[in-house]
């Protein structure tokens, strides 16, 4: 059986204690499963990665558990503003920004890199565009939760002063309320398929009560998103601020290629010494099949498939180490 | 006398044969070099890098000879849309992508490096915020030159069928026609103040005749623009597409953080070995002082300030090196 990996994410956060009852827990853990079965499928029957990449992700952005596609959190205007990245490991790439009509933005963002000459369109013209290439569409209603309606009441309630008058940029401080708020659920895939080619992917509905406009890690290529055949796939997520910032992808790729470390120790130095505690988690698989998915967070919803097992968490778990 | 660095850049292309007339060459030389004057100035006074970088960026925006600001290019619907990106040494970031009514997009850049607990807002979403905080305005008759019009109409007529049915991601084949067209004229500012701190802006209107809504580099950490203590400041300018697929500052940085090259032979490696001919250029200063300013292309208007020289240069030059 060839080498085959499939990592999925659907955020990484602070969750609130009282969230995770039993029940929940079991359905997070089947949704997951039933999208690295699909993959698992896909992966066996000699699917590409990217192909595994953007329908891993698809499922996840139709799912209402997840921060990205149905479910999304809303901004302070009570909008949905979706961001996406597609790229593969010959560093070709397609990512769309604030949009607010896509079903399934990863999709988009794959009709970004195949249908445009550009990586990256964003916002109301990115919509326009997406439309004349018959992305399929959906009314705002359709990424509407009730959950996440009540996580942008309480957190106007609690940080509305925050975001209306910060005067300063440091974001460590501000991004505290959110960060609690739990608006984790970004998701994500990257994929070693079986004949070596890698592909990573990103979708998030971004952050509960966030400046209408704001865009986040998920769409900017090495911030939250980077493939490179030389080195690794990589998904992130978490505050995207410092994603960025710290241009979290990329420092985990050059690690690999300048320093010559393995994709668990620089995932692990990024994560666990250059991220801020409670800022987030990564997933990574490198072009020979390792693989690693390290969080600072209390938690991550995600998932791995080899050809050896097939298996999700949600919390922290040394058998995975 | 202690030291400090300013560049300045006015965009990396081909220039057609006959554009460069000697009284065109002296018009870019003059603006240049009264931006440089200006830079000089401030950095005697002890201005912070961070002032200097935006300054010198708006009075690039405030010039008609620049794609940035007044005089940028148009899109293929004949509008335009503005990104910019401003970072500190200390790796905090502003940026604007696709932005219609601020008269100076890296001064809205600092307003959400300051203003917001966001790093990166995009689109009429972007515009509102910025309206609410005070940034000046511009209607989208301010930024029209009848150089650019003529640029798209000429581009229209030449690529719309590759704009409208391009069927595959290769960057290469199909940009090369904006390129021919000579949209240059992203402009950008990297400082290094008498305080020892660094920071980088950049500023575009984009490619003549690009999508509505597509983002370029120069908004992207990463990849157009970069800022570190540990390394360097970074702007680029070129072909963006190409900046972001490749993380053209990240792999700058991270050469010298990971693999300890000089600043210029990290430069001088990412544009030349790295980039395709033709796609762009950069320019960088170090922490202690060092400086580079290589580009792939014909021509990258450009200029230096230091203790010891103020210099513009817009084609080769050997006497730089």
């Amino acid at each position: 059986m060839p080498d085959y990996v499939l990592l999925i994410h659907g955020g990484a956060g602070q969750l609130p204690a009282n969230f995770l009852t039993a029940e929940r827990e079991q359905e997070y853990t089947q949704q997951l499963s039933q999208v690295l079965n699909k993959g698992k499928q896909l992966l066996m029957a000699g699917a590409k990665a990217e192909q595994v990449a953007v329908e891993a992700v698809a499922l996840l952005e139709n799912c209402s558990l997840f921060n990205a596609g149905c479910g999304s959190v809303l901004t302070h205007a009570g909008t949905f503003e979706l961001d996406a990245a597609l790229m593969l490991g010959n560093r070709r790439s397609g990512a769309v920004m604030a949009v607010k009509q896509c079903k399934n933005p990863i999709i988009a963002a794959q009709k970004v890199l195949y249908n445009s000459v550009h990586n990256t369109l964003a916002g109301p013209e990115a919509d326009s565009w997406l439309l004349t290439q018959g992305v399929e569409q959906a009314p705002q209603d359709y990424f509407l939760t009730e959950h996440r309606l009540q996580q942008l009441r309480e957190a106007r309630q609690k940080q509305q002063v925050q975001l209306d008058h910060a005067d300063n940029g440091e974001v460590q401080q501000l991004l505290n309320s959110p960060l609690d708020e739990s608006p984790m659920g970004t998701v994500g895939a990257v994929v070693l398929d079986i004949h070596g080619e890698l592909a990573a992917a990103t979708s998030t509905g971004g952050v509960t009560n966030q400046l209408p406009g704001r865009v986040g890690d998920s769409p900017i290529i090495g911030a939250g998103t980077l493939a490179d055949q030389r080195s690794c796939a990589i998904s992130g997520t978490g505050v995207g601020e410092y994603f960025i910032r710290y241009t979290v992808a990329a420092d985990i790729h050059y690690r690999m290629l300048f320093k010559g470390q393995s994709l668990a120790e620089a995932a692990e130095v990024v994560v666990n010494q250059q991220l801020p505690a409670g800022s987030g988690g990564v997933i990574a698989v490198d072009s020979h099949g390792q693989w690693t998915m390290p969080f600072n967070t209390s938690h991550m919803f995600r998932g791995v498939v080899t050809a050896d097992q097939l298996k999700a968490f949600i919390g922290k778990d040394e058998s995975l180490i």
